[in-house]
């Protein structure tokens, strides 16, 4: 069997106007759809970013991947390897791996097609039946400037208590029992007093938060002192390895990270300075499924706790993720998901079911989901019609305060003359 | 498709005298062949050590593999390290990644086969259409003690001059580009000097020596300071993370191990401690066909090197370590193979033929190897009749030497008071 086509379709959907330390999201996501057909028929299906440079890269992964065999993702690796990392100009080895993982899950698929298996199994074999997720939250204005569509039913959540309100909606909802929340968009303060109130309200839903790098080394002390007991664990308070470092040896609360370890090649250097105790996994960047595999091996090995984090992304992204998190023994925290946010979908069928906070693995061969073609072309037009080809959340920020300015770390306890 | 039954034959196969820092090789060597059958009739294979614990173990996972998929290789994992690992009086982690490894080739033979796919290709493809063997000198006997069958055409390998016939005559037969001798045999200095003359008369191929833990750290230092630019890598001279990484810090030659760093729970030691700069990989212990391709990857991830290790061996574990070896971006050294000391063999056809030092990989479904069921049945004889369930250098040696003892490190520098 050899892959005689692949098809990448960008795609845009509706996504809320979340606040983070980088501003608010646009109102429209960006993602991309492939799909790797076969000599047989077959058709795998992957999905990744949607920026300009991925959906270049992806394009020019076409002419590595035409010929493979589905299970050849080996050698796929090696021929992007020669062919992005090495010529002048392509943007290196984090290209390559979001290139290899979009390519390496549609292959998965494409196997587990072929064997009439769920990739779970391809994979090894499902260790659990349910993969846990949890309740991720977000400060976010009531709508979008200018309305391109009708406003979200979440609201205006800028307070503890609208904050409160937001996550009981989404868990009642959706059953999720463990909390996340976004933070560095407020001062310090009134997120710790966020937190506070959330452990009130939901006592036994373990709780973290990410501020993305918007506190500074002091402020990440404080704060992380002051939600000793409170948070499961404390998810890239501050910038760099150093600094993560020096917070982690004052702090008792698990630092965990997407942010300064996000390859293989950062390992080293935060293993030597004991940075983080948590990384979060996203196949995305980290080289696909089985990539994901060896970094859970990687993180037993160093005794490092591993979860997982997420983007806004739909369905076949979820499955892919959901697969490899039945896999994995040591994937002891719920994983993230963006996908409560995001009412668009592209896979048949809708949007995949919680249940009591967790999705319950597939059987069906392959990733289990196919794609709804009137919903991929629909999302395709919103993509060419929304005048956006990178996400830039900073810009969007302008739209409601002119002189608002990304910057890391955002809140600083001390003036650095 | 189901595993159905799971057979382990323990065979004894000749094994020249062949010296070593434990004794000598007694004239019987144990393996065990390992036959994975599903109820739709396919056989994997799998090829493991022969003594009494390994048995032990496998006999005993025979309950944790029957009803598993061939691609269940994680839910197997799991299992054995529920019933393994903690039982209490059972052999904990290394029986359990020795168990799991025989086990999971087996798998692999029979995915390979269910999909008309080499192993190489089931493992994600292979990398390179030759893998590449070294000449695995040994210091050894004329004959075994009471002549159990008729003498090896090597003859008596005592000596520098011995050492150079030794190996034109394994070069001229297998055509080995690279040349590891066996050491911690004799006085450093003889086999320094076996190193020249080596080097003289194979100006171009790498040597490498592996004294076993024979020496100690100073004379390890000495030795590794007086075959600067003759080595390739050092492998082993000295017991201890510790004492292995005084060395390190003392000698430009690369140190290797196979002793010091056996399972990814040594890694944080040895990366924290500079003990060692080339990880030898063996499926046999590491857990297995893919566990050696994570063993790869965090090779490549802390800028180690990666080689391959061998025990005496037939051509099931040849053919594994080949499909897999293929696979591994950077296994940048010849591997180890015992298998031209071997005569014996239990796999249809005779034994696998090497071209120009290397192996050439097979294009058949799975392994690409079956049983000669007369071979085994007579093999299984063999294991029988010889009267060995375990191993042992010291005793053989005894019967030549009736005083000698194994001791590491066996050659000092400084007498420790």
């Amino acid at each position: 069997m050899k892959i005689t086509h692949c098809r990448v379709t960008p795609i845009a959907f509706r996504d809320p106007p979340l606040l983070n330390v980088q501003g608010v999201h646009q109102p429209w996501a960006l993602r991309s759809v492939l799909e790797l057909e076969t000599d047989t028929g077959l058709v795998g299906l992957g999905e990744s970013y949607g920026d300009k440079d991925v959906l270049e890269d992806l394009g020019e992964a076409r002419e590595a991947i035409l010929g493979l065999d589905p299970f050849e993702t080996n050698v796929l690796r090696q021929r992007l390897f020669d062919h992005l990392a090495v010529t002048p100009g392509t943007r290196g080895h984090k290209a390559l791996e979001k290139t290899f993982a979009a390519l390496e899950v549609a292959m998965l698929d494409l196997q587990g097609q072929m064997l009439g298996k769920p990739v779970h199994e391809i994979l090894g074999g499902a260790l659990r039946e349910k993969v846990p997720y949890s309740a991720y939250l977000f400060y976010k204005f009531a709508r979008h400037k200018d309305d391109p569509y009708a406003p979200d039913p979440w609201g205006e959540v800028l307070t503890p208590e609208q904050m409160v309100g937001e996550t009981r909606q989404m868990i009642d909802e959706y059953g999720f029992t463990s909390i996340k929340l976004k933070g560095g968009v407020f001062e310090p303060e009134l997120e710790i007093e966020t937190l506070r109130q959330l452990h009130g309200a939901f006592p036994t839903h373990p709780l973290r938060i990410d501020p993305n790098q918007g506190w500074d080394v002091g402020t990440s002390i404080r704060a992380g002192r002051a939600l000793e007991g409170t948070l499961e664990y404390l998810e890239d308070p501050t910038p760099t390895l150093e600094g993560m470092a020096t917070v982690a040896k004052a702090v008792s609360v698990p630092l965990a990270t997407n942010m300064v370890v996000t390859s293989f090649a950062h390992f080293p250097e935060a293993i030597r300075l004991g940075s983080v105790q948590v990384i979060l996994s996203d196949h995305h960047y980290w080289g696909g499924l089985r990539a994901t595999q060896t970094l859970a091996r990687l993180c037993q090995t160093f005794g490092l706790g591993l979860s997982m984090h997420s983007n806004s992304h739909l369905g076949i992204s979820l499955a892919a993720m959901t697969h490899v998190a039945a896999t994995i023994p040591n994937l002891t925290y719920a994983c993230d998901t963006h996908y409560p946010w995001q009412d668009d979908e592209v896979i048949a069928g809708g949007k995949l079911n919680f249940d009591k906070g967790s999705l319950t693995i597939s059987d069906k061969p392959g990733l289990g989901v196919t794609l709804d073609y009137n919903a991929l072309e629909n999302l395709h037009q919103n993509y060419l019609n929304c005048d956006i080809s990178e996400r830039n959340d900073e810009l969007e920020m302008q739209k409601y305060q002119p002189a608002w300015q990304a910057k890391l770390p955002r809140f600083l306890e001390e003036i650095v003359g």
